[in-house]
């Protein structure tokens, strides 16, 4: 080979792995951009759900204030449920009206406050929150497919909450759309209608209303 | 020049518009995936700002139910407000404490609904969205670099409301961050304290408290 051709040869491998890491680097810095994290449910090497640290920056999907599903339940004090679900898997149910695989809902229960600032009346959210529950849909995990979990504030992980609980029966009685509470979220209630994935439970219960 | 100088010319150029090509489709194609949309303000022929449509895939920042800055004020009926930022806005904010020029909050004003389907008691929140408040940074197209609008549930553009109103004169007195209500978003106000953003204003408010 003559020295012109090593050259070209050269150059061109520096070409290359410039090429390669630029594209690596762009790659890198505009996979998950703020606010759009996009995972589905984690686990600890013994089985444990993993508490997702960004869910906050997942998907909005309503809040409630004080809400019980028990009639006249005084908790003592006023709180705030905010919920979140993964963007992949929102993304999919505004296609659809449907939950793929691996979605995951975060609802945090956050303290309510009242006189701070410049607020007179009404409540706003405080810094404390008292704890998480998470609903994941893992088909191959769990044998009903989907499973709940309890975190107190700080928990890293938790065990699965048993079948036999209460909020799964509720659950499947009750929720609008495949065991979640879609009729609690205003963006997403139109969508299963629209889409025809109203659960039969849910239409028997709202029909005439 | 030789010919193996004009080839290395050659295939150089050619390596090099492989490049930037790629990393463009990378950086299109990587931009803005699902739930992260990623836009700051946007304004019509005319001048008023557009509604952001994607608002709902933004950063949910904290909601309030029957918030008021008037003591006893009697809506007649129990309200959510629900705030979102821009999701580029919010990484600078997490890094800096600070909000970046192109800054957009959107707070939806969303109707509250109390018995149906399964609860009993408390507050979740329905399908009418009764209108927008939106508060834009804009350092080049505003004389005070902030600007408020208001849009009714349905309406695209709005023109901006004046200097001379009180939300403007309320906010550069009382909120926490750069004219934002920082104290009632729980996971950013200790942001802005870990970086000492607070406002000298927000700080004498609330020496001693």
């Amino acid at each position: 080979m003559n020295k012109a051709y090593m050259r070209v040869n050269t150059l061109l491998r520096i070409a290359g792995v410039l090429l390669v890491s630029v594209c690596m680097i762009s790659l890198l810095a505009f996979r998950q951009p703020a606010g759009a994290p996009n995972v589905g449910p984690e686990y600890s090497s013994d089985g444990q759900l993993r508490m997702p640290d960004n869910y906050r920056e997942w998907i909005y999907l309503s809040s409630g204030f004080d809400m019980s599903y028990v009639p006249n339940q005084a908790a003592g004090h006023h709180m705030f449920d905010n919920v979140f679900v993964n963007p992949a898997a929102y993304k999919i149910f505004q296609q659809t009206g449907s939950w793929p695989d691996k979605t995951v809902f975060v609802l945090e229960i956050r303290e309510a406050q009242a006189k701070g600032s410049i607020n007179q009346s009404g409540n706003y959210q405080g810094t404390d929150v008292m704890g998480y529950d998470i609903h994941v849909k893992d088909e191959t995990h769990f044998q009903g497919k989907w499973a709940f979990f309890n975190f107190n504030s700080g928990e890293k992980t938790s065990k699965m909450i048993p079948q036999s609980a209460d909020c799964y029966s509720c659950h499947a009685a009750h929720a609008a759309v495949d065991t979640t509470f879609v009729q609690f979220y205003p963006t997403l209630l139109p969508i299963a209608k629209a889409k025809g994935t109203l659960s039969a439970a849910y239409q028997k219960e709202t029909a005439g209303k």
